[in-house]
């Protein structure tokens, strides 16, 4: 919108703060997102094929916590710096094509749409998982699922199963919405305090400064300011530099 | 019972098998035990100190869980060669005196009664959690943390909260009973799978044989034969030995 | 020996007290193996299929620390209860003959012979790194490396390379024999401690009890005043059992 | 210099190329530090307090490796944003003030001076091992410990023993110097092979554009080419975006 000149009032994106993404994207989801999946179902994560659609932060924070759990992650991206990384964070990297047949669980989170679809359905395995925490219920296709189905129960709340024709069951979580909201709690207040300082403290700034129509960046005091007092309230000691050092870091002279 | 001559009749001691406790215990608890204190609290676990009181099978998955899930684990053990295994698995070690003050959530899975009381509740901070995955409501002291309160409060389901008359909050899971069971939905049933197996088959073996009163080990074919076809129904592959390593490892004579 | 009654004197089984098996063959070989795999030829785990042939206590410490540093780690077992726990540990789990064509590197540590062969070799990638750190120098057979070689080079101190007739170059790391013996220095000593003062006062022991010919257990408070030093010296405090606690363990009645 | 406009020929950040920050700078440091730490001292990772000065990419790999090997990890950060993601990732926090007492092994990776110094050393425990991986060897004061020890010794090649005149000793690795490079053989080539990558592909760019004195960019193409080759070698295979994806990508309407 910003692109076509559409914003008709000042925006700031609260989303591109250090203290929001960083945090709430990463660890908020991370935590979030296993807690849906294992209250809703009940099942095992450990020795579970777990794969992870889109390898951002809300992705990272998903893979580390599902490998903390015990399951072996795959990994599905589009960009190659992140393919590669997250062969390097020790996952398996794949195509969905290739991930399809062996995943047990598989959970979107990459913001786009049809990111599970028909060709994926036909060849997953009996029991298979799906849930969602990108933003919208489009990343994994339901009309495709809807499509295939021979039948189509409420085996838990939460939980819709899919039968194939050939008798395999395919479990959608919240119908494919943010299975971490729908299923979950969202994100614990230690995280969401963050991104909840940084939308206030950019409302107040928005009210005391007359910005102009368009997208704005949160000014960087205020996304340090909040994670500093983050860091205060818990009793954590920044390390302080020294005038000597202060003067190193800014010279190229030795 | 069995020391003291009071078994009735014949009792097999399924919890021994290793079908059993390696990963009911273990890998069960790990889950279902974070599962209940993330579904119960919506706290973050990530940076927090999780004290883990007991580090035998359930209290190693826990502690590997907790980990997992981004905690700094404190161990609180009374055995030496458990305490030095937990820390070479990366945790610290404290006695529950030290314990106490540092810790914000606080699981025991130890057998014993009285593992937390007064002298360790007068110390703890404002906030901390309190949940108990042994097996019976004796771990964590409920008397003591009554006869402290000021104030006691149900802030959530299955959240009790003792207000100290300095003002600490401590909030108290599932009454002290277990909260994976109390709090959760217990283990993943690709854990229990194993620990019913074993049972049915010990229960049938018993049918089948005239056993004696008193205390019996689970058949080692019975064990065995459990966890083979778990792998079996997973597509998990074992190695064979071939006749000449087999020879190898019965021999002492090279 | 013992069964067959070939012993004759006194033999105390060291390796079987707790203060050994627990920390020196997993810790101390979990970090050992893999000193003597990154020294050795500096390439990167990371990412990498590491087989771990055996899941005894030197197989769980190597795979630990082998996932620790970013591998995907890939087990080869004969027992079940072990394969099991492989896979609730994360790691996938293969018959030899499904591992030789995925695995980048190979460390077997099973005390058996001929572990990794012909028909093993046969399917390797090109690139393929062996190390063995089970007890001697049969587990990786190099008599069938050196008949299927069409060239044998000495590439780098401790690493001699086979290149097979189609021109794949299999690397074995120190002749086979225990690579982080031959090709580092063995265990740090804050592991050897445990083990050195295990035999010593056994040594002691034997010394100043007549003991028969045969096979003895370490006593168990020699196993257990070693570790219990040890924590001592490091600062560590035990939880100690209250008189209450002691009657509730040693009574099955409430 | 760009910003003082000293730079008198075209010169490109290849530091600042995905390719190779992300990788080299973590992965390649978490492993050549580890394995140049643990080659050099055959000291035991698992359980010690490790100390990293710095939580930037490099900090981070450190962090991650020296956790995968059974360490606590302390971070010591400037920067608020790194230090919670350091909690986060399940490490301590503390000025180092604080971590210098309680630290047995201390790594920094800062780019600053005198990162560890003469009020630091005043309170090591005995027995200390001080390692740096930053760019130079200033990050720890070599001067500060001369002049307080009371004795120097070298006592096993690449490590130097200060000797206070209250009888602790603090090893220094490598004079200070890098202590992957000076004391181990660098990164694996896997890594290298990215920076090596972009360093050629930058310096063919350069010669073929003329482009004007001053600071530039890797170009993003090239960025992008390097990995993606990469993760070809490997077999590695990205997911593709289809037409319908590409557009819902680029557009803010539904």
């Amino acid at each position: 919108m910003e692109r076509e000149g559409k914003l008709a009032f000042a925006v700031i994106a609260v989303n591109d703060a250090a203290s929001k993404y960083l945090f709430d994207n990463r660890y908020g989801t991370g935590q979030s997102v296993m807690d849906g999946l294992m209250r809703t179902t009940n099942s095992l994560v450990a020795g579970k094929n777990v794969v992870v659609a889109g390898y951002g932060w809300c992705g990272r924070g998903v893979a580390m916590r599902a490998s903390g759990m015990g399951a072996k992650v795959i990994v599905v991206e589009v960009d190659p710096h992140r393919a590669f990384e997250a062969v390097m964070d020790g996952h398996s990297v794949m195509s969905m094509a290739e991930a399809a047949p062996v995943g047990d669980i598989f959970l979107t989170l990459t913001g786009n749409r049809q990111v599970i679809r028909k060709e994926h359905f036909a060849v997953m395995k009996d029991g298979a998982i799906l849930g969602n925490a990108g933003h919208f219920d489009v990343e994994i296709s339901r009309p495709d699922l809807e499509s295939l189905a021979a039948e189509v129960r409420e085996v838990r709340p939460n939980i819709r199963t899919y039968v194939t024709p050939d008798g395999r069951r395919i479990h959608l979580l919240a119908e494919g919405r943010l299975v971490n909201l729908a299923a979950a709690d969202g994100h614990p207040i230690e995280i969401m305090d963050l991104s909840f300082s940084i939308q206030l403290l950019s409302a107040i700034y928005v009210a005391q400064n007359r910005l102009d129509a368009g997208l704005h960046a949160v000014p960087p005091e205020i996304d340090r300011a909040v994670v500093t007092r983050k860091l205060q309230t818990m009793g954590v000691k920044l390390e302080e530099l020294t005038p000597e050092q202060k003067d190193y870091m800014n010279s190229w002279q030795e």
